[in-house]
């Protein structure tokens, strides 16, 4: 590649959809939840080769920032940058651009994320190296569309136009929109009709390019970028970060950015991909007992079937359940219905609000 | 009453119905499953006013004679007999015959248990104290029936006969016979009949009588009783128990005696009376929140119905789940739909034959 291209792992979760094993202090992403390592650790080892851990930057919450430099030690500490709260993607992307340009003003960058889950890591390179090529070359924001498999009403979708490019068994379409989450019946319409992509939330542009159309769409984002450039590796980065973010109102990349600019370019997304969002979307991961069980950790089954346990501190012992998420974490036991583990964030924000809890959340 | 009364209450459980509470180590009389007492406190406290702390014996295993002892500290430590290996309750009524006759020999006693949950004690009392007078004076075997309020497999039955007495409000009445656990529809004939009563598993009898029935049925009991009898309060009790117990089979006093003997007494139970036979019979003595729940213990609900929490050591959050029995226990939560709780045994003899959990069982 003629690029030095870096990275940037967004890592601004707060602990809720995986709990009680994550919690607002023990992120998702320090977790090892598929793998046998924390996701952070594996969403860097899946760039090696292209791009290594010196120019991966992690935009993270400033009190975890610790626990996610323990999760991967082969992180430069100096990389790992702390948020005083979060403002949203949009703001991060800016932030990262003004990062990113103070150590090379040429630099290209792809914004990242740890909780997906890749296998053909081959194939994942392959588009990322082309994507970061296209994105060095011409004055476009490049996004990665994965294949739709199902009318899901997880993620967000992208409307594809005419090719323009293959790059060997990468092929390059223009984008004519991004859409928010649909509902089931949407969804279908998009599967059906071929021309939609899931929005993996991988971009791939360059600091110029990103600048460009920050500068054009949200010019205080802009503002705050380039006060922020002239602060990065000086003690006084966190508290003048601080002091931007409070100016600011959250706002998301695809909302500020993605819907609205006219040069976005689309890599299609051919490797296998998942979303480690839920409890639930555990289990293809995993091998399963004969009556579809993933028991990761100790358990003892007795009559039960299709349930996911993950006990790695206690025993559990099952008797005639079905469809159950069992969670056993340092204080806590969460027994959860499959198909309600979306609901999971539900019972943090009551445990919150009981305020009885403080110490498992 | 023209006699001093001795109550025999039988503990020799194996800790598994109640599991993972209850363990061989840390049998059911001494859990606090209701009241906020251990069973077993609660079954001595039933007889105040009839019958004293010295002169209840308990039967129990020789491994939790301590523990049995510290969950009722009111009981003399020499009135807790320890077995060294279960012979069934035959073997123990002939044990406690020779344990009573030492003290007394024109003594009568009754055999109880420690799970039985029973809320109207006036009633009760009234009819032991009726119970204790006839075996006193009669040269009868009395148990008490109790009336069958539903076509239940878990107990025995009892077929009655003529009616014999009515002392103030309780009605004796002659056995008929003695029957097992039936299958459902039988239980539903008993039902229907009106003649069937519960097997209370509740005896009392005279030294006298119930020797006199042991000699006739099984003279290797009696022999057992006489030899027994020499060693109470002496240092070579353990020893000579076990080798007297080692002689003989296991044998229940229901199959032994009561479907043998002639001149059994009923005297009609009408308190109310519950046995704790399993997790899902804990349900009828607590409040349930509005959605059918009993917590016992630190739990949080969500969209949860129906369930049975124990959890006093950890927090347990339920997720859109219903009709679930939770206990938590030290290293061990078990999970078992409600109407499996009878295969709580089960789960106890699979991780036993795992051989893994020796901590836990």
């Amino acid at each position: 590649m003629s690029v030095n291209a870096y990275a940037v792992i967004m890592a601004g979760g707060k602990g809720e959809r995986f709990w009680p094993l994550s919690t607002a202090g023990r992120p998702k992403q320090v977790l090892s939840l598929v793998g046998g390592k924390p996701l952070m650790q594996t969403a860097i080892e899946r760039l090696e080769g292209i791009i290594p851990p010196e120019r991966v930057i992690v935009i993270t919450g400033a009190d975890i920032v610790d626990i996610t430099c323990k999760s991967a030690p082969q992180l430069p500490k100096e990389n790992v940058i702390g948020e005083p709260f979060g403002r949203d993607t949009a703001a991060a992307v800016a932030l990262a651009s003004a990062i990113v340009k103070e150590r090379d003003p040429d630099g290209v960058f792809c914004i990242l994320t740890a909780d997906h889950i890749i296998q053909d890591i081959n194939l994942f390179q392959t588009t990322l190296r082309e994507a970061i090529e296209m994105a060095a070359t011409e004055d476009v924001l490049v996004t990665i569309g994965m294949q739709v498999l199902e009318p899901s009403t997880a993620f967000g979708y992208i409307e594809s136009g005419e090719p323009v490019a293959n790059h060997g068994e990468i092929q390059f379409l223009r984008v004519k929109r991004f859409i928010e989450k649909p509902d089931k019946p949407t969804a279908q319409k998009y599967l059906d009709a071929g021309v939609f992509y899931w929005n993996s939330g991988m971009f791939i542009w360059s600091v110029a390019s990103i600048q460009k159309a920050l500068a054009s769409f949200t010019p205080e984002l802009m503002t705050m970028a380039n006060n922020m450039e002239a602060c990065v590796g000086t003690p006084g980065f966190a508290s003048s970060l601080e002091k931007e973010y409070g100016k600011l109102e959250k706002i998301s990349v695809d909302y500020a950015i993605m819907e609205k600019a006219d040069n976005i370019i689309m890599a299609k997304g051919v490797f296998d991909w998942g979303d480690i969002g839920s409890w639930d979307a555990l289990e293809k991961y995993f091998d399963k007992d004969d009556s579809g069980n993933v028991v990761i950790g100790e358990a003892e089954l007795l009559d039960s079937s299709e349930n996911i346990v993950v006990s790695d501190s206690r025993i559990t012992a099952l008797i005639g359940v079905k469809d159950l998420v069992v969670v056993q974490a340092k204080d806590v036991t969460m027994i959860c219905r499959k198909d309600c583990a979306q609901d999971v964030k539900k019972m943090v924000h009551q445990l919150r609000d009981a305020g009885e809890y403080d110490g498992v959340l």
